[in-house]
């Protein structure tokens, strides 16, 4: 069947075959098929969205564009945790040194920041040395040494997805639930763990911008994920404002190594035990939700999260004392307050305006060829609910660059809305999807 | 603006604004906007049409891509006929010597033959030494001197549609009514004629399958001509059967000489008599229809439309000689009878599956590439309604490949349905719309 044919098909929303979807990818990835004839079927996938078969057709094929890691040579469990996106969510951080200190190996492959979002590998790289460019073979050897390995996306796992991605990033069909889930799930599946939990986060800082459409992709990833035999769960969880207090690279660093220490915000405490109990169930270590918060906080209490953490630190190259002296770690030159402009209560924080904010500030990229600057951010001392005094700090700006910041200013004065009540304060776990 | 912005503004049914669709068309042409974002667009114009004000700005956009003929140095009026394509369609070799033979200039650029349909190049081509590659200035002085000039596309013309012609063609996204208008007329305006009259094809035959969409595609055009001050009218006309007796290149030439000499097909005389009056009635030649086709009938009896004909082929390179002797016409070197299989009256003729055949037998091509046989084709002995007795010739068949002969003869099988009952005969011209 000729590419056309197969495009013309989707276009007319008959479903796909298996064969065809298989064609269509493994062509493409051999440059047999264009990237315009490609570009016509995303989009005719954005007007005849692909059923839940055909996703699960496309997500094999993407995943096996590539090379299949096999981690049965572990003779512990393996579980991953995969976001889609936050600002300020620096959860892996945690939750890797956590559930590996419980013999479990988490085999993770993070991105990079990205628009509002900030990407796991640009706050890794903040620890000077630390090396996030593994080959697979590291990979596997970190895993069975210490049950910890967190890298980038390597060229050789799901090729497919990061082709087809970058031309959805310039065709205008990035927002298609289809392609969102066979771009998350090829690379997840062929990661090799057998287990996930998914962190589908959902508000003005998360790219689903209202909980019905995260909770659908929430239920779409769990459902792929038992297509192909992985035990998961989805937690949706809400990003209307940043996870914790810190939003930057060096300054997400102290504040996972504060929740390790058994210190930090409460938010972030909370999301991280509850991520932890979940990789915890899946993998069999704990029987109940209660049993594996209570493991999580055991892990850190006892200190045994914070040396895993240092092993993984260690082992990627990366100076260990930053975990006692966090002036080791890049630090900005000039930081400034931005002070409530009126009395009232904090009543919304527009998450996206704050994740663009830091961008700008150099602590994420526009585009996949900006560099970081990896000391700057932000440091929150309100959160939604917070009363406020006109004068207040509501965040200190931690900045390199003096001329970016009236822009900034700017953003951040339009980010926030102070309101006279006290607004309701919304759960951060908004459901769970099994 | 950003391409990818302008993509999705489309998708998300956002009218586009003059600038946005310029900008989209130029840095197409320049190669600045690539293929597959441009397929994107395409496919977004499938399932969020353009709007008329937007076609209109697309097609000037394309129009103004490339060069834009202007006729004004011409003392005379000017007038073009467009078909959207048929099989057995020959009119344009029996309207532009009849129409100039009253002082008026008809500049035709045609196209070649595709799929199921003929071109008006490849039946000129037919001629022993004729030339259609002309340059522009050639066009003109042909055009200055005898009034008549036909040729093929060239690539100062509306370079914009080539290039989008060839996307569409391989990412099903050809049938879009604003794109096809695009086309058509983003040529015809660049053209540099005054006035237009469009054949608009619906039936088995053409591209558009029934009498609706033909009807809508006609309003568009002479909506479109009206936008850019062109005087125009569309006959909607009927192509359910062959047009004439003939298909096939040299066959064609035949059939057009013969009308030229007051003789041929009645069908061919009536469409060609009705659109030559409506190509005077544009150009003011004739006051009323009836004129029109009486002045076209003079035209044809008193010979003088035969010897612009001569005029034309010599002019263009052509032997002369073939009106008289059409054996120095290429000739095939076999015939065949394609007999009735029953009694019964021919009651449709599936008109596409005749071009199929055609295109099979060499008279067409199915790709840019193939090269066409002149010689071959059909001579129709029965229309839609004639009555027939088993072993009744329905049609002789020319060929020069014995090989495809079992191929087509399965084709012709298939497409006549012969019936006891009179069909009901249908009229040529099913709507003129003005």
């Amino acid at each position: 069947m000729r590419a056309v044919d197969i495009i013309q098909k989707k276009r007319d929303g008959i479903p796909l075959n298996e064969a065809e979807i298989n064609t269509l990818i493994q062509n493409f990835v051999r440059n047999l098929i264009p990237d315009y004839q490609m570009s016509a079927f995303l989009m005719a996938c954005y007007f005849k969205p692909l059923s839940f078969q055909e996703t699960v057709h496309l997500t094999k094929a993407m995943m096996q564009s590539g090379k299949i890691l096999h981690l049965s040579f572990l003779p512990v469990p393996t579980v991953d945790k995969h976001s889609t996106g936050g600002v300020g969510d620096k959860l892996s951080l945690t939750l890797v040194p956590i559930v590996a200190s419980y013999n479990i190996a988490v085999p993770m492959i993070s991105g990079r920041a990205l628009a509002h979002t900030g990407g796991t590998l640009d706050k890794l790289e903040a620890i000077p040395g630390f090396q996030v460019n593994l080959s697979l073979s590291q990979f596997k050897n970190f895993l069975k040494k210490s049950h910890m390995a967190m890298m980038g996306q390597t060229p050789e796992i799901a090729p497919a997805d990061k082709k087809l991605y970058a031309l959805r990033d310039v065709t205008a069909t990035v927002p298609t639930l289809a392609l969102i889930c066979a771009s998350i799930m090829s690379k997840k599946l062929a990661e090799g763990s057998e287990s996930l939990v998914f962190d589908v986060k959902f508000g003005s800082g998360a790219f689903m911008k209202n909980l019905k459409e995260a909770c659908e992709l929430a239920r779409w990833l769990v459902q792929i994920a038992k297509a192909f035999n992985r035990k998961s769960v989805a937690l949706v969880t809400n990003m209307n404002e940043p996870v914790g207090s810190m939003v930057g690279n060096s300054l997400e660093i102290i504040e996972s190594i504060e929740i390790l220490k058994g210190r930090g915000p409460k938010d972030l405490i909370y999301l991280t035990l509850h991520l932890a109990a979940h990789m915890l169930l899946l993998t069999g270590r704990a029987q109940t939700k209660a049993e594996g918060i209570a493991l999580a906080k055991e892990a850190i209490e006892s200190g045994k999260a914070l040396t895993k953490f240092k092993t993984l630190v260690q082992q990627q190259g990366g100076n260990p004392h930053i975990i006692d002296t966090y002036s080791l770690l890049p630090k900005a030159r000039f930081q400034k307050e931005f002070q409530a402009p009126q009395n009232g209560y904090l009543c919304q924080i527009n998450t996206e305006t704050i994740g663009m904010a830091a961008c700008l500030l150099g602590a994420g990229r526009e585009t996949m060829e900006d560099s970081i600057d990896p000391a700057v951010g932000f440091q929150f001392h309100k959160k939604v609910g917070s009363p406020l005094q006109k004068g207040d700090s509501i965040l200190t700006i931690y900045y390199n660059n003096e001329k970016k910041l009236s822009e900034v200013w700017k953003l951040l004065k339009m980010a926030f809305t102070i309101k006279s009540s006290k607004p309701k304060k919304m759960s951060i776990i908004a459901k769970i999807i099994e």
